[in-house]
């Protein structure tokens, strides 16, 4: 039986959504705190030592308040490490982490080219104003690793697993910027997210898009989603980044 | 029982000892296929359809010459996940993932920082010329992650993981360049090497070192550890980056 589970997330952040769904796919129980990333309290040091991020995991020690972590718990870091932890705590909540060890390996394979290839210009896209192209050559490479049509749901089968719950957060807000464009008129953005949304509409792509859409459509996915917060947040980075 | 395991490697890369390392902890049988990453044979892009990179596992299908790859073994990628599929398959081999949860979490979290942190700066140094500085100050973090003085011999505890697999090699190159000082008369380089030296003789970095050097004693590190041809090989990059 797991221990108390405390969750450090925040409801704009792209890593702390991706534990928020692996959190609700096992259901677990869990204490949730939301933190402000941008403006971090002195006492989520304590609860984040190493990487000083979000999404952290609080595990086993007392029952104590988020906002004063014990130092009894384990804290794990990293939204790819905690994915695999609430897996394994939760092994009977069968598909987070297929049984095939091949399947697992494709999964790992997965989210780890998510955080090495598409991390890097999704953020320096959404965040530094700089232009989609590369995104969609990733996601043109992880077509690939996707089931043949009629093989599979999902990213390794018909299970979904880490590696959706990894993208699904990335592919939800490059929907929400590009169908809402943001920052495309008052920014001066319309070159970009009219080129994203060419190439989400490229048969090129078609596969990979109709399978990250499924996954918006997961109820886990739509629970831990605040298109309302997110709007704001990204349309105050493109603001941010206007005419560079 | 296992199927068929072919393991394309390199002598000479960082990553493949990785995953040579892990497969002796685990006393499996395998077909070693050493590649010349420099110059990679047009077959082996069918053994590494993803990434084009070594280490990759073949895994199961008819048993084949490795230059001779089946479209229906697995291809497995990626040296982490490398490390966590041969633990997976080997799981009566315990050590390389220790059953706590916590601590594979720990060991996880382990690989993820080398990762990200510290093989950018080291292959910053090794290959591109540029100063030793950020390397040590990741090892000093890293130290902050290693189990107190007489609570474990390895990274997370007394068994040895994926995590003291995926540093050994970092270490055993790091260890090289300064003991042999390559780089540094010939090349310029004196300031460098004087500053790595001096960083790993140092009290704050002390009990890294002590941990780090103790890999370097372990049987599977020593057995896939070509060192003449690791002096040749950083040498070279070494004399390319001369006096940038």
């Amino acid at each position: 039986m797991p221990e108390q589970l405390t969750h450090y997330g925040s409801k704009i952040s792209v890593f702390a959504q991706r534990t928020a769904i692996a959190l609700r796919e096992v259901n677990a129980e869990y204490t949730d705190c939301d933190v402000d990333f941008d403006n971090k309290p002195d006492w989520f040091f304590r609860a984040s030592p190493v990487t000083t991020l979000v999404p952290v995991i609080a595990y086993g020690g007392p029952v104590a308040p988020p906002e004063q972590p014990s130092a009894e718990s384990a804290k794990i870091s990293e939204s790819a490490v905690i994915l695999e932890f609430i897996a394994e705590l939760f092994p009977s909540a069968a598909g987070l982490l297929p049984k095939d060890p091949v399947k697992r390996a494709a999964a790992r394979l997965f989210v780890k080219l998510l955080d090495t290839k598409l991390v890097p210009p999704q953020f320096a896209w959404m965040q530094d104003g700089a232009p989609p192209d590369e995104i969609f050559e990733v996601l043109q490479t992880l077509q690939t690793l996707l089931p043949e049509d009629g093989q599979g749901k999902y990213a390794v089968g018909d299970e979904f697993t880490i590696a959706d719950a990894a993208l699904a957060p990335m592919w939800a807000r490059i929907r929400l910027i590009v169908g809402k464009g943001i920052g495309a008129k008052e920014w001066g953005r319309e070159e970009h997210i009219a080129a994203a949304s060419r190439a989400l509409e490229s048969p090129e792509l078609a596969r990979f898009v109709a399978y990250a859409d499924r996954l918006l459509e997961r109820p886990s996915v739509k629970a831990t989603w605040y298109e309302d917060l997110n709007v704001v947040y990204w349309s105050k980075k493109a603001a941010a980044h206007a005419h560079e």
